[in-house]
């Protein structure tokens, strides 16, 4: 058995931890524990669940100090960051548990019996039901809000599917620690082994998606990842949804108004939102359109004065630093120039030099448009905003599309810019910046190939929904529905003979 | 050019139709024409949609004679069987209709700015957009309600999206008919060439998913055809999804004290239920578990009769016919028994007979537990109630899983057996027949693989969701905004600031 090793990615030191790499028994046995474990998820109901998750939220926040000293010495991101991130780790269960108490995401229907076109219709009840086992494969850059106790995880729970997690290699005793307190929680609560898991190592990921018992499987992570799994799941006789978050440009257009208007502003928004974390983020801006004017002049020497006086960031793992080393040096072969980089002393860690570029509209390539995950933006200088639509089109499809216009820019040409990227991202942002995602209802962290394979969000309320499927109940004697498909369970939103009904509070909530 | 062949399965005769097969270049222009069409199913809004919708089914009624007779001639089904699936066809059409002007089906929702645990959220909207054009496969089966005028394009048509049907080789003329209705009814509503478009030949259905341009495919057929569709998918630089309806052997189970209390009347609703259009419907019950004892006897007595004297039916295509006849002669190879089976001149055309087979539960294999599509069922005896549940385990999972109980049936056992098929199928269907699939908004036509790929229906007022993916605005301004989403847009049900507000009735509606 392989000793699982962490690294400090502060001074490069590895040392070897208590864990090991799950063999493929251990796997077995703990997917075929995950398939008991559903029976009690459902068991204890909407309402139980939601308690379940409140208490894993305050698992973690009560484990605060250790989590984020661990999580620091693995990833190097800084604690004010990481203390945030578990914030929002938290935050995420207890959405959740609101989500799952309100009811709505079951989509209950009901159509009575009736007369139809086609003959008497028989009775027909519908609601989202759980799907089983789930498998999480969290990312790097976010040891907590993507990872053991990230949202895929939250969702599944509150979807009803116990949650096996593969460990992310640059974080194994951060991963172990929050399901510990995951798991703690689930156990106070009463709750059987196998409600949520654990595994280590890239043989026992590839194991877990081939497991008949695991029925979906959410990664945030890069399209060769993504490849890898699917490669998995395809051995399978039958095939499992995979819900995929991959890889985002995340371009941001500032108008000619935006940039005469607040050049410096948004120079210093531009800089905070691609340095922050070490521009570790998926929604890091990897491209601004910036006019050929004198505002744009101004907005880009302000960025260069920023990024050249700007420190080192230390990124999360060797092979993130070396993929942001060598990707810098190919945008430059590709015809970006180095407008703005520090001189850095890296040290024995991961640290690298923040990165500004620019090139002129008409030499933007697909190489250029390409992500480079890390503290580096590519400014692209544009004469004419008539030439941003066909420029948007070489950019690849990504999570976000920001805009940034002012008073004088053409409205028309504004709404022409926003359809293009409406058509190539999942969230258009207008006058702010992409990083900084809400978790809430209406949120979509999502988008066209290659940001994610999916039609569902990863983030906010409705990321649950991947983890349902339908089912449908005919002419369905009482005791056998579930609660909410009952003509008089009124507790829940639902739709009854095509009609949305809102639920109806009871006088004592 | 090839010609597109039509053949009657009535008799075997073969002609060559005026339609030939669609090459790639005008394949090309024809997404092409789809995808420019997109931006008009948009700008009509959904009222607008539904305007087109209506008038799509009213011109396929106006055209009723003229499209059954066609599809009589194409698929040897009855006159009356194909008159109520045009009226389906039709209703589904009105159906949609009715979904987008609801508009609860784009899932609004507003998250006003506020601050958060984690600072100072922004504004987020978000609400499900139309995926673009679409490819759909149709059905042999159903020449209208899963084909060229069936519940994919109705669905994908309702959420937005331009449609491209690849016309089924076994009705070409129906299809084209079908089409022309439906080409009509969006040219008189001002609607542009493009918005629904079709293309014949299988190299035409392969090229068709791999265009760029497309970006969902529907298919209602045979595992191999989904795995073909894939194959090519899997060709493209980009993923999309296929929803595939495919499989299904769709178990009943009579518990004891059923078939004691009403043995005739089962067999008749089985037959019934078997039989009907050749026993080529992907609901079909192809096994009926049915106790060993002497209501049992009576029960399986009773359907003999029946079985023995009725007439022959006939298949939809040759291939279908063979695969019938190839999957009974396997079914006894396995050590099911021919119970009942009558003598039927096959005539020139695909006629074959019905059959009853009989198998014991302990014999029950995965062979004889596999769907045979046609006229066929094969009845299990069992011993005791207890050993139904391990025996469902190794049927495959199915769209549907039908318990039949009667009051002295333990409740205990029905509702163990409800979990299995719960576990194992889309549709729990009580005392009654998964055939006959009523279109509304509780239906759900899914189920686990091999039954559909997917977690949506592809009957129903939901089965829109497929071709719909969400999209948020952040900070937008209130014009930049679809109606949907603007504060004072009361019309449709959405969630604001994570409350569901319904939909406010306008006075003059």
């Amino acid at each position: 058995m392989n000793a699982v090793i962490t690294v400090d990615p502060r001074d490069g030191t590895r040392r070897a931890t208590d864990l090991t790499e799950t063999g493929d028994v251990l796997l077995g046995e703990i997917v075929a524990r995950a398939s008991r474990a559903a029976r009690w998820l459902t068991d204890v109901g909407r309402h139980g669940r939601a308690g379940v998750l409140e208490a894993i939220a305050d698992s973690l926040e009560s484990r605060r100090a250790h989590l984020v000293a661990t999580a620091e010495s693995e990833t190097g991101l800084g604690r004010p960051r990481l203390d945030q991130e578990l914030t929002r780790a938290a935050l995420q269960f207890r959405m959740f548990a609101d989500v799952v108490r309100d009811g709505g995401y079951v989509e209950a229907a009901i159509d009575h019996a009736a007369d139809t076109p086609l003959g008497r219709g028989p009775d027909l009840r519908r609601m989202l039901v759980p799907l089983g086992p789930v498998a999480v494969f969290g990312a790097s850059n976010f040891p907590f809000a993507f990872s053991v106790a990230g949202g895929d995880t939250a969702s599944a729970l509150a979807a009803g599917c116990p949650v096996v997690v593969k460990a992310h290699p640059s974080h194994p005793l951060t991963s172990h620690a929050s399901w510990r307190a995951i798991e703690s929680a689930v156990r106070d609560a009463g709750g059987p082994d196998g409600v949520v898991a654990i595994v280590y190592g890239e043989q026992a990921g590839r194991s877990l998606v081939r497991h008949p018992g695991i029925r979906a499987a959410a990664l945030t992570g890069s399209i060769g990842a993504a490849r890898a799994l699917q490669a998995a799941i395809d051995e399978r006789p039958d095939p499992i949804p995979l819900y995929a978050e991959l890889s985002s440009v995340n371009p941001i257009v500032v108008l000619p108004a935006a940039a005469a208007e607040r050049s410096d502003q948004i120079a210093e928004g531009l800089f905070a939102s691609f340095t922050g974390s070490g521009g570790q983020l998926c929604t890091k801006p990897g491209l601004a359109f910036v006019p050929s004017d004198p505002a744009g002049d101004r907005l880009v020497s302000a960025l260069r004065e920023r990024v050249a006086s700007s420190g080192g960031a230390t990124l999360l793992n060797e092979r993130i630093r070396d993929a942001f080393e060598s990707g810098t040096a190919a945008l430059a072969r590709a015809g970006a120039s180095v407008s703005a980089r520090p001189r850095i002393d890296p040290g024995t860690g991961f640290t690298v030099a923040p990165a500004l570029m620019e090139v002129a509209l008409p030499r933007l390539t697909a190489e250029i448009a390409d992500e480079c995950f890390g503290p580096l933006i590519v400014v692209v200088r544009y004469r004419e905003v008539t030439e941003l639509g066909a420029a948007l089109v070489t950019v690849p499809p990504s999570l976000t599309g920001s805009i940034h216009s002012g008073p004088g820019d053409d409205v028309a040409a504004v709404r022409g810019l926003v359809d293009v990227l409406a058509a190539r991202c999942g969230r258009l942002v207008f006058d702010g910046y992409p990083t900084g995602v809400r978790v809430s209802w209406a949120q979509h962290h999502g988008g066209p190939w290659p940001s994610t394979n999916a039609v569902h969000t990863s983030v906010g309320a409705t990321s649950i929904r991947r983890f349902l499927r339908p089912l449908a109940w005919q002419d369905a004697p009482d005791w056998i529905l579930p609660e909410e498909l009952r003509d008089d369970h009124t507790a829940i939103p639902r739709r009854v003979d095509g009609r949305l009904e809102p639920a109806v509070e009871s006088p004592h909530r």
